[in-house]
């Protein structure tokens, strides 16, 4: 390694450490700001600890189950790969849990003051339940940048920078799996407890959302925490520390040499946290429509981050570098990171089109409800799937376009450059789950009418940001999806060589005309089919049990209804705690399975097609399930405000039919996936030395 | 060609035509005999009378739209291509539209005289119902067997073998191009009928199935005969002759000079019409339960043709064929033949499994039901996904094992001997709509209850065949897009080398690191997606405009209720006609256009990415849809049968929603995307000379 790549490499990383410690220190800085504010009456603050306890019983317990498996894993990463990747996966693993903690932790205290401060003003709400979101937003990016970074400096002074990055796929593994269980645990458990409350309490009972004389509603707000705030930060975690360490493999296999090649994705990542912690400071300064402020704060990170990435570029890569054969310039290199940022306000514009109540489609699914609830869900699966069109042809456009620009390199660029604005994204997406149960929390200490109002309102904007992140979210898991992939074949082609059963001329091809590329692409593309039947039934399950748990309280207790007696809140939170981790067994570890079964019994070119299978169809079901679901959703609110007859009308029934099919679809099934394409790419490249 | 070779493609394609005319002869004695059956009184025959002269009004008119379009691509082939695949293209259509013709004609003929029969014994209904699925089997089949023969045999007298086979890529066309109009316009009315006749008639106004009283009662029936049945034709001409093609295709495109590998799937066709035969002739002489008997015709027909392919293998490759460089021996050849013969039974039981009510996954939807409408949709679509598992994973064993026999050729071996069976296969999917018809008339013309009891007890069974024909159908569709797929990397690499832009021994890939080709996956994966998306949209239009109708009768004339009023069936029949053929048409173009744009835009690389990806979601979505959609079905029909509440309880009006979303799921969407894919494949094969 040449002296000035030696400096390159103690400048750059070191340099995203600083950033991401100042995010983490303005990170503090909000906690103390949330806290200050005042946290309600008594009655307020009971509700959120009951919450909070029963959110950090069911994350204790889902840690408990997950251990066992992880502890599995590091086992057999010991014993048959190395041991700096079993740390790396331990540690990945350790983070992502954390993150998950810290997303609850933060929900849990920014809700109930978020509650307080709609009884003075909207904006004081906003600027609440925002701040809490963004805590979560900074910590996790903190986190993922510095645990990659620490990692990666102490593991390249120890064993050597490549070997370093090679265990940092460790690290992703670690992630990206815990990550797949506590979407899939989360997800079950508030959508079970949401889908069960509703079923016996709205329908059966006549009961208003949030009614404190249902049995199951401490369990539906619980749900929103573990489910929305802990499995979404754990999820997020996972995307940027996996797409970071995509973007250094990717670095490291088709740049060789150049340090600087693994540094910068470290660089644009450190850079998007001041470009975030701006955009954060624009929403605690403006005044305006909730919906604009929010989209301001994201035009601002991407403004920054697009004016800073140039001079990183120039700097890092001032002659330009050799990809593939062919000299990159310094502004092809910074073009490839343009077009991630430019993709970030593309798919959440398109996301909001599709889903948000003011554009056509959703007022479709609206409509269709008059005619009954057949024609709701028929209405509302065809705009799950229209949804997928223009997202996946901006993906593919940004990928022909990024690849003519750096190859494979700069497809990771793009990505890291997507994913460096998640701290923002993070910001709106948190912000949902916090302003529903600040809503909960209102309705069940009785707070007046008013505040009810605007928690609703900012609840509403809540719900098209959960949507839009989401859409932003699978796009940019697919696209580092492909990124591992690519990592995949080099690695595997790298592996070949070097134990001489391939020729370093030789070509190596995944062709479509190689039936066991096709049957590969069969296998995978099933994966994202098979896991969101699993994901779905599971949700059944669990809302079936639920119910089954009401009717037995109403009936047993009648004085519940009239507020008599008091239900047993308990008894409904230990139950879903139980299905939800029962039946994310399944559905978690056949990913898992898979990737082991095709690579021993088809091989590594089976495995490859395997690989794209699942990303292809995972990226159209993962969109479908997320923007239909939210769609279904925000139909059920256009009528609630009053359109085509209002709550209690036939078209309303009709369209709380199409939320509740929405749910397991939009917070279970769909974002469940994106860990999963992640989880079969990273575990494919770990056991290449295993198996072939 | 040696004397040899010009023998046996003497002998072999006339001996094809031979039992085609033996299939054809027996059909018209089945006709007689269903004929000379007695077709009820008065009553009954007006009614049939009019269900006829809507379906053969609708399909007049659906021909006028058609052929504009078809006019339009006959020019473009005439001047673009040569004269022969337009003129192929002309006979394609042609024969697919009177395939369409064909399956309406014979079920209007046989659903009144089933119900006439049913009056006497169930097993006379049985026959009848069967002899008239039969006769469309049989003549759909000869059609296909014989304008394929015919058309081969002159142009190879007038351009030679070589580009005979390739003017048979228009046939393929026309017919596949036909089959998505048919089966779009078709499902669209008949669900949109359906639907709409549901919407008002069960739900809002109390009316049963069939209720004369409801003005879209004759629209609903017109439906069964345009959509299942001359759909279905048109389908399954097309399935069988694309299959044909292909497999002459790909033994011209991969044994070159061997005459023998052309005639040789003729030859398999020709074998197992005899073996249809035989089967139709055993449900005519057994006694037993009515899906046993049904059963057992199938497996007569596969045991003849299991025994008679080996000789037949024997006399065309007596000592084998070199394939890829390897000889190939005849016993792996027919053992290719088997594969397919034993793929058939084998999607029949494992679709039978998903979508009987016998078994877990139907009754899990019933289960589901007790908790309301939204559970009910939660399972059903879960059991759709699930669904998907074993038949792909068993496809994909096939694809692994035929290729391993005979490569390509292997794949097209096994396709064309699965296909062969689509006489006996089609006789169980007619039986469905010409007994759900029957069930139609006796209560329209007001039967006693016992014979509507016993058209049910049919019904029910033709429901479960209608599902297991229809995997079969994808299935196999799916693996002859396979071969298309083939045919077109080694015609594209034929052309490139003859026009020299590919030294001859320069292998041309499609690969996965390539991307062009993962772009091309996107785009193709997208179109099932988007195609399914406008077809439901397409149904829930069309039913819409049928509840308006229908609503603006009743409350115009209030006597239609009571009996005194006679509602006027001739408009809804009209509504849905012009709204079925307006809404068809931008989904059936969508293929076409995506073809041609990928094709100037991105170049045959991602052209064949586009090929594949429409192939992998396209068979999951189509197995999804169709498997999902009768168990749906099914589900109500288990909870009809008495089971958790019967008729009229909670449970059954969740299972009613869950069969409503389920009818375009099984009866539109789903089985459209056959010829969807097949089109896809084949315009990619045809525009190589005029794009590439």
């Amino acid at each position: 390694m040449s002296f000035l790549a030696l400096s390159i490499l103690n400048f750059g990383v070191p340099l995203s450490m600083v950033c991401a410690a100042i995010g983490l220190a303005f990170a503090f800085f909000l906690i103390a700001a949330v806290t200050r504010a005042p946290s309600g009456n008594e009655r307020m603050r009971e509700i959120s600890a009951a919450v909070q306890e029963g959110a950090r019983a069911y994350l204790n317990r889902q840690v408990k189950t997950i251990v066992v498996i992880a502890v599995v894993i590091f086992i057999l990463l010991f014993i048959f790969k190395d041991h700096s990747t079993a740390i790396g996966f331990v540690i990945g693993a350790f983070c992502s849990l954390a993150a998950g903690f810290i997303g609850m932790r933060v929900a849990v205290l920014a809700n109930v003051r978020t509650a307080q401060a709609a009884s003075i003003a909207q904006l004081n709400a906003l600027r609440i339940a925002f701040n809490g979101g963004s805590v979560t937003g900074l910590l996790v990016v903190g986190l993922a940048l510095l645990s990659v970074s620490i990692f990666y400096m102490i593991a390249a002074k120890l064993i050597g920078s490549d070997a370093a990055i090679r265990s940092l796929v460790g690290l992703a593994l670690g992630g990206s799996l815990i990550s797949v269980f506590a979407r899939l645990g989360g997800g079950i458990y508030t959508k079970a407890a949401d889908v069960g409350a509703d079923l016996v309490g709205k329908i059966e009972s006549g009961l208003e959302e949030d009614d404190p004389r249902n049995p199951a509603v401490i369990a539906d707000n619980v749900g929103d925490n573990v489910g929305d705030c802990a499995g979404m930060a754990a999820d997020v975690f996972e995307t940027y520390a996996v797409s970071l360490v995509g973007a250094i493999l990717a670095g490291l296999l088709t740049l060789g040499g150049n340090a600087a090649a693994i540094v910068y994705p470290f660089v644009l990542g450190g850079i998007s946290v001041l470009g975030s912690i701006c955009g954060i400071l624009f929403v605690n300064v403006a005044r305006g429509k909730p919906a604009a402020v929010l989209m301001g704060a994201v035009m601002i990170n991407a403004l920054i981050s697009a004016i800073l990435f140039w001079p990183a570029t120039r700097s890092f890569f001032p002659g330009g570098a050799t990809i593939d054969g062919v000299l990159r310039s310094p502004a092809q290199l910074y073009f490839a990171s343009l077009v991630g940022l430019i993709m970030t306000p593309v798919i959440v514009a398109l996301t909001n089109y599709y889903t948000s109540s003011h554009f056509r489609p959703v007022q479709k699914i609206a409509h269709a409800s008059e005619t009954g609830h057949a024609t709701n869900i028929i209405a509302g699966l065809a705009a799950g799937q229209h949804a997928t069109a223009l997202p996946v042809l901006f993906i593919g456009l940004a990928i022909l376009v990024t690849f003519h620009f750096a190859g494979l390199y700069g497809i990771a660029i793009a990505v890291m450059s997507m994913l460096s604005m998640a701290g923002v994204i993070i910001s709106l997406d948190s912000f949902g789950p916090i302003t529903d149960n600040a809503g909960g929390i209102a309705v069940m200490a009785h707070l007046p009418k008013e505040i009810r109002a605007v928690t609703d309102e900012l609840d509403a904007v809540g719900n098209t940001m959960k949507a839009v992140t989401k859409g932003y979210a699978i796009a940019s898991a697919g696209l580092a999806a492909l990124v591992l992939f690519g990592s995949y074949v080099e690695e595997l082609r790298a592996h070949l060589t070097s134990s001489l059963r391939l020729a370093s001329d030789q070509f190596f091809q995944f062709s479509l005309q190689d039936p066991k590329v096709i049957v590969g692409l069969f296998i995978g593309g099933l994966l994202p089919f098979l896991f969101t039947a699993f994901s779905m039934d599971a949700v059944g399950k669990a809302a079936g049990a639920v119910v089954r748990e009401v009717r037995r309280q109403l009936q047993v207790k009648p004085g519940i209804l009239t507020g008599q007696d008091r239900p047993e809140y308990g008894t409904c939170v230990d139950i879903v705690t139980k299905a939800a981790l029962r039946e994310m067994i399944v559905p978690a570890l056949l990913p898992l399975v898979a990737v082991v079964v095709v690579a021993k019994a088809l091989g590594p070119v089976a495995l490859g097609g395997v690989l794209v299978g699942t990303i292809v169809t995972g990226l159209f079901i993962a969109i479908a399930m997320t923007s239909g679901g939210a769609a279904w959703d925000n139909a059920k609110k256009f009528i609630e405000e009053g359109n085509l007859g209002g709550k209690g009308s036939f078209a309303h029934a009709a369209a709380v039919t199409g939320d509740t099919v929405g749910d397991p679809y939009k917070d279970t099934a769909g974002p469940a996936i994106n860990p999963m394409i992640k989880v079969v790419n990273i575990l494919a490249i770990l056991i290449i030395p295993i198996f072939f």
